[in-house]
């Protein structure tokens, strides 16, 4: 099943994406017909409590920023108002510098869940996604902490949809495409540790919520995005999440309500 | 005004605090009368989307730590479930090594911003509470990044209550008092950037919503805490701010319903 979420009539619901249209798959809203695509309004696939990515989770990314392979996933936490959709703009903030791509695989956890073993991740998790944590790497390389570097609004785009037939995410072919053009290819059967693992790893220091995203690292082949360009994180049996690139509207004050 | 978050008879809403009892804040709840003490559930005193953290903010923590001071703030994200409130313990991971406090004043974010002046930041901060930036740091040495150092389960108590009245929090002392022993003692004046410029600076980076948690930074004197132990922050027109710590119980899971 693929589940998007979406407003329809001022609800906000999970729907399964069909052929015919969407279906709402919250009960007590009281849809009974499919609702045809063009009454509805996209939404970013998750409004998560947290988005927890881990650091270096591919030896070749590692290896590129000139980074020892750590012993166990370090990770690192990305502010959830950074959430855009597919189609959205990531918007390059004024005078950072650098900003890079990076495709990422994403899990959806789907159950509150702490100190579980990877053999019980699967259970907890609604299902997977595309991610592309954009990153400042002019100021990542400046502050040492990842507070801002990676946590501007528009700098964390997710989609299409939330896939949940997928069983185990541990062989899938990753593409981060520019214009067009390959500038990453990946697998996931190359993560230095598998995702069911890291869910694991992360549950047992922090409780994990329904709608928690995890981005599960970058493989490497990381480069710029400028403004005009278009980026799609491509994952075999998950999705295609496409962002058009814009500079800022530096006299933005950004009253524009979020969904 | 001191304002709670508590529960009542279901219902989860924001409080003043009165020498008679409490006074929901919420209207279209339909309360008339102050409720008493002993009828309602002290509940931690926000539930925010984020919790952003500055690095280094006072000259003589970042000695202590051997780092030199930052030429803007640098700042970083808690884990939104790791917080506690105040009287709840401060649980200590299995085998993570040497945990400390950080005694540290926070800001509770009133209305939603972005790109604000430090001459806009008060009319955007609903009011003023004490935090402890709870940290694993022998895990904060081995991993470089904050996400688990810092993001742990009850690493972030917050209370004992939000103080809206406060204008200006740049001249307060702040004491870290751990068993009835002074370790740290600060005053707001010697951070490196005022609060509201703070502010300012993260809601150029992201967008802040209503309940969201800044915290200002730690003074010198950060040290160990150990099972058992009693920590107290207390800020002067803020409030006090205490917990027990006690060891983890391995053996949970953690199904424990979050509020």
């Amino acid at each position: 099943m693929r589940v998007i979420r979406v407003r329809h009539r001022g609800s906000v619901f999970f729907a399964a994406l069909q052929d015919d249209g969407v279906v709402c798959l919250n009960r007590q809203l009281g849809y009974e017909a499919p609702i045809p695509l063009s009454e509805i309004t996209l939404l970013p696939v998750v409004a998560p409590s947290k988005v927890v990515c881990v650091g270096l989770n591919y030896r070749g990314h590692a290896g590129e920023l000139g980074m020892d392979v750590p012993d166990e996933p370090v990770f690192f936490l990305k502010a959830p108002t950074a959430i855009i959709g597919t189609g959205e703009p990531i918007v390059l903030p004024p005078a950072v510098g650098r900003v890079d791509y990076e495709g990422e695989l994403a899990l959806v956890v789907g159950k509150q869940c702490r100190n579980i073993t990877p053999e019980q991740a699967r259970e907890h998790i609604f299902g997977f996604t595309c991610a592309n944590d954009v990153t400042a790497r002019d100021i990542q390389k400046r502050d040492g902490l990842f507070g801002r570097c990676k946590g501007y609004d528009t700098f964390c785009p997710v989609g299409p949809w939330i896939e949940t037939a997928l069983e185990d995410p541990g062989n899938l072919t990753l593409r981060t495409v520019v214009n067009g053009e390959v500038r990453q290819q990946g697998n996931t059967a190359d993560m230095l540790v598998h995702p069911f693992e890291l869910l694991s790893s992360i549950s047992r220091v922090m409780t994990l919520l329904p709608g928690d995203l995890v981005l599960t690292g970058t493989p490497e082949g990381i480069g710029p995005i400028h403004a005009g360009d278009e980026v799609r994180v491509e994952i075999d049996e998950v999705g295609l999440l496409t962002n058009p690139v814009i500079p800022a509207d530096e006299d933005a004050t950004g009253d524009t309500p979020l969904q």
